[in-house]
């Protein structure tokens, strides 16, 4: 069981995933996650092998604010899943500062009941770097849980913009956590997130705090209102929760319930997957035509003389940039 | 002074531009943010008609989250600077919501006097889309505006995220403004872009204000402690200010020429301004390569077979995608 580092044919992959061995399923999603030439290579053929046995998952987005309270809250959900007969794969994105490349989230022990239950898998996925790098490698994450025969995926990230667009763009369903009494400025900023949500969850609904987020429910029920009408069909729900009381939480599923079964009869379900697949297509068709570009030794030599050329005064990057480019085609 | 959608050869406009006609930069802006390929073809000869006159700007980066008071810091900042003898252009950044197209901020009567002034030139870019296309824009827009003879350029953005770290890699300085006592989780957020800024401003500074607003410089000052030490040898500053009352504007100016004094000693600033040319040739290449690939005819075709291929099952769109390259290289 050491040796993580030891790589293999992508059969043994392939094989181990199908049979849910979870600990080939964690190998693999580090090849998938490397940025090693040879890696991605094994990663490629992975996700090609076992393509034809994922998206038969429900495929849950989760996001809020640090402090909502989204690790409890998952926590509650999942043993809600778990113990109703799903299996559960939860993905974390962890976008990291940009400068420091340090955690936002730190250490941390979390979901502690859901981490050991035998229905569950618990994955996080501590990321620097571009966010769009981040979601494409989440989005095979899930192929190769769906293959390992995860039926419930929730991809959970932390509120800081365009992350939470990109999971948009993998999951089925997109879930907000929200505090009650947040403030204005927190909403002003969200409010394109918010028009994403179909279904807006206020946290920490106990003890002192439950009249204060009844009172944030109808304000949010009431903004939702004024938002466009969506393509689905589906009127964004927006409910309390107390992940510690176990209240509402039940209730968070029944919503799901009812979402898929609107959006499976009026298509829109298989209408939304396949607009996601062609979106992860063309993020492809641009990730491999730059590669395809800078890993060619003619152009390595070219930028070099190129950048040199860009520290002197009066130079055109653009002009450099796209003479390059035709140059190539040639 | 109608018919600005006449058009007129790049000569045209580089001339009004180097003689600072307002008019005529304006008309160039727009055919720099204009997606239309007939546009960005005199777009990039007017660019290149002006680079050699670009460049001698002070470049100023201000974000802050809505209601931190952006409009109002800048009127006055902005006065402050005009009257001093600086020509300023302010160009503001406004992320549209990702669905309705609406605008966040929406009408606004912004910095009623800085308009009015004959030093001033203020260019609000409304936009949909990628923030990389915005953000590429508005690098060139400064690039005009320089060469129309404005030393000293402001650019605005909203925070949500992305945005911040685009403005990051076309300015000299990185002011943050904020609001005393927004919470914590608010802070969560913005932690990897404080790490950004060279100086934080406490807003609002005024009135029963005062207290508040002198904790929470206290509380950053403390927290900028423990950010990693800045390339630039800079250590960022805090403080507070009142616009209203015209309180702290000065001091921020004081602030920057401090900056200026230290980086052009030190030669962080032309290393700076080089990494960020370096950063803009290599966005351009991908630009331009993912232009290059997707007019090609053949590649638009096998691009609508693709399309029909992905609403069917058990495909592999990453596979389709570097095949699809692989071919076209061919």
């Amino acid at each position: 069981m050491k040796k993580t580092s030891e790589i293999f044919k992508p059969e043994f992959y392939i094989k181990g995933i199908l049979k849910r061995d979870i600990s080939i399923l964690s190998r693999a999603i580090t090849l998938v996650e490397s940025t090693k030439d040879e890696h991605q290579k094994i990663a490629e053929k992975i996700i090609d092998g076992i393509i034809g046995k994922s998206g038969k998952s429900f495929r849950l987005g989760i996001t809020g604010v640090p402090g909502v309270g989204k690790s409890t809250f998952i926590e509650s959900f999942g043993l809600h899943l778990v113990t109703n007969g799903h299996h559960l794969a939860v993905l974390t994105i962890d976008p990291s500062s940009s400068k420091s490349k340090g955690s936002i989230l730190g250490d941390k022990t979390r979901m502690e009941k859901l981490s050991v239950h035998p229905g569950a898998y618990i994955r996080p996925s501590p990321s620097s770097g571009s966010l769009g790098g981040v979601a494409r490698k989440t989005n095979e994450t899930i192929l190769l849980c769906e293959a390992a025969g995860f039926d419930f995926i929730i991809v959970e990230t932390v509120g800081v913009g365009q992350s939470e667009i990109s999971v948009n763009e993998m999951t089925d369903f997109f879930l907000l956590l929200m505090l009650a009494g947040a403030g204005d400025e927190l909403q002003g900023i969200k409010r394109g997130i918010m028009e994403m949500a179909d279904s807006i969850i206020i946290t920490k609904a106990d003890g002192n705090n439950i009249q204060k987020a009844k009172g944030a429910r109808a304000e949010y029920a009431n903004a939702i209102h004024l938002f466009p009408a969506t393509e689905s069909g589906w009127i964004p729900k927006v409910n309390t929760c107390s992940a510690i009381q176990n209240e509402g939480i039940k209730e968070v599923y029944d919503v799901i319930e009812e979402y898929k079964r609107l959006t499976i009869s009026n298509k829109y379900f298989n209408k939304k997957r396949q607009a996601q697949q062609l979106e992860w297509f063309h993020r492809s068709v641009s990730n491999s035509l730059l590669e395809k570009f800078y890993t060619n030794p003619k152009i390595k030599k070219q930028i070099q003389a190129i950048e040199k050329k860009l520290s002197g005064k009066n130079v055109n990057p653009y002009k450099l940039a796209s003479e390059l480019v035709k140059k190539w085609k040639k």
